[in-house]
């Protein structure tokens, strides 16, 4: 687990799309961040205090989060000189870019010599088991997609926000690097060998209270060729009661293969239920979350009353309009 | 890839089961054994010429490979004198075993100072890449299993050795620490990060001859839900044109999974095909390989007629009879 609260490092970030990380955070666990620090010549703005290292120190700021991604996942040599000051006022750092922490030697001295943590949440820091396919007590929902990101975590972010607003008990699980830095643990599956995929979300959604629901970060897709097999071990791991199907309608086809079409989310139900029944023979399709970014208002709602009309199931978009009726369907089982 | 012929190191095994890996290397690929060696004790015979190191260095062998494994899969002490001195006679080491030879450090060393290599096949060496989902020339077929250990690499083994003797182009894909040192190469598939399953298996069958055959061997069970990330990403990353479904009729539950039922063959063929159909429209089941190890002959043959008829597919066991009609079956695609 990663020390909260978080001070987001956003670097020379160009504009705030290369700020997706630290925008997580700031949406989703505003408790975790007490501020944001920028490099000169910086492009984004979440809208936080802009702090020095010694007033985020101040303000109680325990790690400081890399929350820009630049191209190529590198660690930029310009952010060294913060990050090391960082590191020698007693900061542990967090980053999920592909060039590792670990791998910069001046970091790795300086964490050394202040006894301070460097967190590449891309590597898995656990021997995860092989997964045993025992029912565990509590509840599970996982979001499946039609395709790689069309919205699946911010579903689940939806979802447990929800929840936790009713009082319902309720905890947001990160498979991937972003849910990972947003709330300070998770799963970074992409990076797990593969025999021990399904035993790592066991590992992440253990016995529970029996009105406790885990919110599963999905990740891939069941129809993405590249990644089916770690969506796979997430409906097998997870052994979800409920199912969530999430689509993006615009996309013409899928996410980095254009010579693959994007299934329907019929398809994507009588494939992921089916799969899912194997490891939990209650499982059941709740809801269907729709991206609905490209499409106007009018059409946005229009496309969701026709395919709550054609599944038999609430549609919704959580972020453009809200969660709730997820939640309702998840509240009835 | 490892450099063949071996020498067999049966070590102190107890029986023959303990000796898998060396009976998969004599029986499939006799040409790459030029003897065995044996400790004191050994309770194993392949049946080959039993050769010190110096007279199978005369023989030409190139590699001594571990034959044998033990209780936890570790290198025992017992076999570090003879191994150091096949180190330093020039031997290569080769190993599937769980425990690393790269972990220990008389073997590392005597290697070093002879300029020996220590192949550990448990451990991916290549840098795979994330699948394309491109189409490739040249042909595949994949053994899936109703679950796990169901016979799926004899199956492809049997195949491959059956067109070879036709005169047909085809080549054994390994993805197994099995496979991998009977064969020299292959993919140890399990051991993969999670992003580079499917990759790796298009990696290992690349663009081949339009009447080129890859067998590849399968891996655990799209219905296990320990493994079936695993097979998912065997699936969609080997895009094959032609499935065998592999059977063993009398096991009463998933292999370690006491509580999970094996699938029928029927549902197997109805979960695998579409799933392959997503990778290669033009995929088809061509027929079955039954494991009739533990019924009588008249039973097993009519155990065969009987799943025959059901599947209207050619139904055989090619171990006991023969994969010849598994072949047949390719050769009219």
């Amino acid at each position: 687990m990663i020390d909260t609260p978080y001070l987001l490092f956003l670097g020379d970030a160009p504009d705030m799309l290369a700020a997706k990380v630290a925008i997580g955070i700031r949406d989703w666990r505003p408790e975790n961040a007490v501020g944001q620090i920028s490099l000169p010549g910086c492009g984004a703005d979440l809208g936080l205090t802009e702090m020095t290292l010694a007033e985020a120190k101040q303000a109680g700021a325990k790690t400081v989060v890399i929350g820009v991604a630049n191209r190529g996942g590198m660690i930029s040599q310009s952010w060294k000189d913060l990050l090391v000051q960082a590191l020698e006022m007693g900061f542990d750092i967090a980053s999920g870019l592909h060039s590792l922490l670990r791998d910069e030697n001046d970091l790795v001295a300086a964490a050394q010599t202040h006894g301070c943590r460097l967190h590449d949440v891309r590597i898995p820091t656990v021997a995860y088991p092989i997964a045993t396919g025992k029912p565990r007590t509590g509840k599970r929902c996982l979001a499946v997609g039609t395709d790689c990101s069309v919205g699946k975590m911010y579903t689940a972010m939806a979802m447990d926000a929800e929840m936790q607003k009713r009082g319902m008990k309720s905890t947001f699980r990160a498979t991937g690097q972003t849910g990972i830095l947003i709330t300070g643990g998770g799963v970074p599956l992409d990076a797990v060998i593969a025999d021990f995929m399904a035993g790592s979300i066991e590992y992440l959604t253990p016995d529970n209270d029996e009105d406790h629901w885990d919110l599963i970060e999905g990740q891939g897709s069941l129809f993405h060729v590249s990644y089916s097999g770690v969506t796979m071990a997430l409906v097998h791991g997870g052994a979800p009661d409920a199912l969530i199907l999430c689509h993006e309608p615009t996309r013409t086809h899928m996410r980095g293969l254009p010579d693959y079409s994007v299934p329907t989310l019929q398809e994507l139900a009588d494939t992921a239920l089916p799969l899912a029944l194997r490891a939990n023979p209650n499982c059941i399709i709740v809801g269907i979350s729709v991206n609905t970014q490209h499409l106007g208002e009018e059409e946005a709602v229009a496309y969701l009353a026709k395919v709550e009309e054609d599944m038999g199931l609430p549609a919704v978009d959580p972020y453009r309009h809200s969660a709730a009726r997820l939640v309702d369907a998840l509240d009835a089982i």
